[in-house]
């Protein structure tokens, strides 16, 4: 848990409007509604669901959410699971390669800590070279806890991950043959199809992951190694994998803060109805004719997945954000009754991604009783940023 | 200073290949010829240099560079200005616009700490209303030191700043009139002129920059406001700043570390030849046959002026980096005698953009003797991160 500096600790009771800017502001009442739709969701279902940590990175909202009904959690570097894993977290989900030795020797350490306390660490692996470096580090770890160990295939995100045939099964066999090791299933994710636009895009593209997830399935069935479990999906598409059959758990982050590039996605009727919970308050703090400059610039938000927008506009009041630089955003008149915000005026964005943009913080700043008239109830710890 | 965390300071002495990934890594010999660099240019042109830290974030680097001439820092936030004082800086200048009350006490709190150290705050405004507010907190804060403050002129940038005719005379004289309010000068930056790759672009903008500065000069001094200084430039542009005859002081940041969009810019026969001093250490964690998958992603460099660079090949080995997410990067073959890299590999990145990328992190790796043999010799902590 990362120390809460003393100006952070005196603002909790602080009204809303006098939280300094630029700030990551975090709506609890609506992120609270979000968990409740997710978990209402998975249970209808019947589905477990393990939300992915790479998007809060806080080990006490890992926890809120296993109290919620979720599994455990998804991590995706070493550093998220310790720092989880420090927070009290005991179920934990490593969804990516680990190569280098003394990482492996912290992932072993690790295993070993969360077994003691009844839990386990799981790992991804796509290659015969990681399974026998992994191998190598439990032996001189010397736990006899063990880990699990996934085995992650490209369902069409085209990253990492093997191809789902022939060479799945080899290495998933290469995993049976070593004693630490237990092989706990598909790691299955298709990334790029949470942000397609459309529903029918985002329906093929899954089709097709779950194709190829469930052909792998079959295939590793066929070699006696089991019924493995099949883990993926995010925020974008759970509702197709949750309905697959072949997925029997569920990874969304993004559900419970949302973001400007999810809004943008066409509304699937049968999509849980998160709502954005987290915001970037700014102030204007330079005003010309032509424009106004707030203070939120990319080092509040972050801009992989496009520019913020100022919430609570209808259209025709819109503004438009353009990038001025670490610091500064620059507003300017986009609707035909707009009009452009005087200094010292406050104003909420919402930003374009949230993982990244939270990785930004160290804390974020949870407010009770809305944006509007609400105050400051709790100060979530940004645990495992960087 | 940031609590420096047990694997960084056990790492002092270790082999470069060693180091874990992803990390931000300095080649602190190229980046103390930057220094050398840069303070021989300004000495040669006779002009003050204060290296914005913006770029570093590090009270060490800030003295680092006021010992080999640097009259001081700007900043560009408030966090920034109490980080750097926090390490013994005294002579900061906040380059941007501060409007909120809470603000602008802590700021004429840190004005009468510094000036007690014998140093001084100074701060950009482009309002009367920046002024008015500024002026009350130093009366609410009832300090006798003062503050140094510049009017924000706008040459061309396009962001803050009044322009450089009778409005910025008029907001000279409303802080000449204010009891604890000094007028400093005019901040007059063209952040925009940086990026103009052609150097013909790039003298025509500063050669504008200029003419604009010099007029609201003349106007002011005709007011009767004394003679002030103009300060601004930036990495891209400082030649001609310095041979301006208008600029006294140089703000440059990026000189110290440089990056890939300042390597796009076509070379200025007068530049000092700074080198690239920040790195990106990342490894191969997955390879499949049409490219390979290495462990830095946007949360490694920032991305808001393009990917980063595969560092050290010729063109013809050239590596194509593609996004991969916030915790990877795709590599594919781009030169035509180029080969995908082995798993397990180690690769340097050379970041898009330095300043943003420092923000991710909470501490650099300094390396002495060289990316291919050098051994870490200091962490460097980024003390105005977020």
């Amino acid at each position: 848990m990362k120390p809460l500096p003393e100006h952070l600790r005196a603002s909790i009771g602080l009204r809303v409007d006098l939280i300094e800017t630029p700030a990551p502001v975090v709506d609890l009442d609506a992120m609270e509604r979000n968990i409740q739709r997710m978990a209402e969701f998975a249970r209808k279902h019947g589905v477990r669901w393990r939300p992915h940590a790479k998007l809060h990175k806080s080990a006490d909202i890992a926890l809120q959410l296993q109290q919620a009904g979720a599994c455990g959690a998804c991590v995706q570097t070493l550093a998220e699971a310790e720092a989880l894993a420090a927070g009290g977290v005991h179920d934990i989900f490593l969804t990516n390669e680990l190569l280098a030795a003394s990482k492996l020797l912290r992932a072993a350490s690790l295993a070993a800590q969360l077994a003691a306390r009844g839990g386990r660490l799981a790992l991804a692996v796509d290659s015969a070279e990681g399974v026998a470096r992994l191998a190598e580090a439990m032996q001189v770890a010397g736990s006899s806890a063990g880990i699990d160990v996934f085995v992650e295939i490209d369902v069409g995100q085209g990253r990492c991950g093997l191809p789902p045939g022939p060479e799945a099964v080899a290495l998933a066999q290469a995993i049976t043959v070593q004693p630490r090791l237990r092989f706990a299933g598909l790691q299955a994710y298709h990334g790029r199809a949470q942000h397609l636009r459309s529903c029918a895009e985002r329906r093929a593209a899954i089709a097709g992951a779950t194709a190829l997830a469930a052909q792998a399935h079959s295939l590793i069935e066929a070699a006696g190694l089991g019924l493995p479990l099949v883990t993926g999906s995010g925020t974008g598409t759970l509702v197709h994998e949750a309905a697959s059959g072949v997925y029997g758990e569920l990874q969304p982050g993004s559900f419970l803060f949302m973001d400007a590039d999810y809004a943008r996605n066409e509304r699937e009727p049968a999509q849980p109805a998160f709502e954005q919970a987290l915001f970037i308050k700014t102030q204007v703090i330079s005003a010309r004719e032509t424009h106004v400059v707030c203070d939120a610039g990319h080092k509040s938000h972050a801009i992989d997945s496009g520019l913020p927008q100022v919430w609570g506009l209808a259209p025709e009041r819109a503004l438009g954000f353009a990038n001025g630089g670490d610091e500064h955003g620059i507003l300017t008149v986009r609707g035909s009754k707009a009009r452009l915000p005087a200094l010292g005026r406050m104003l909420w964005l919402v930003p374009g991604h949230c993982d990244p943009t939270v990785n930004l913080h160290d804390h974020l700043i949870g407010v009770r009783g809305g944006l509007a008239h609400g105050t400051v109830e709790r100060i979530i710890s940004v645990d495992a940023r960087g």
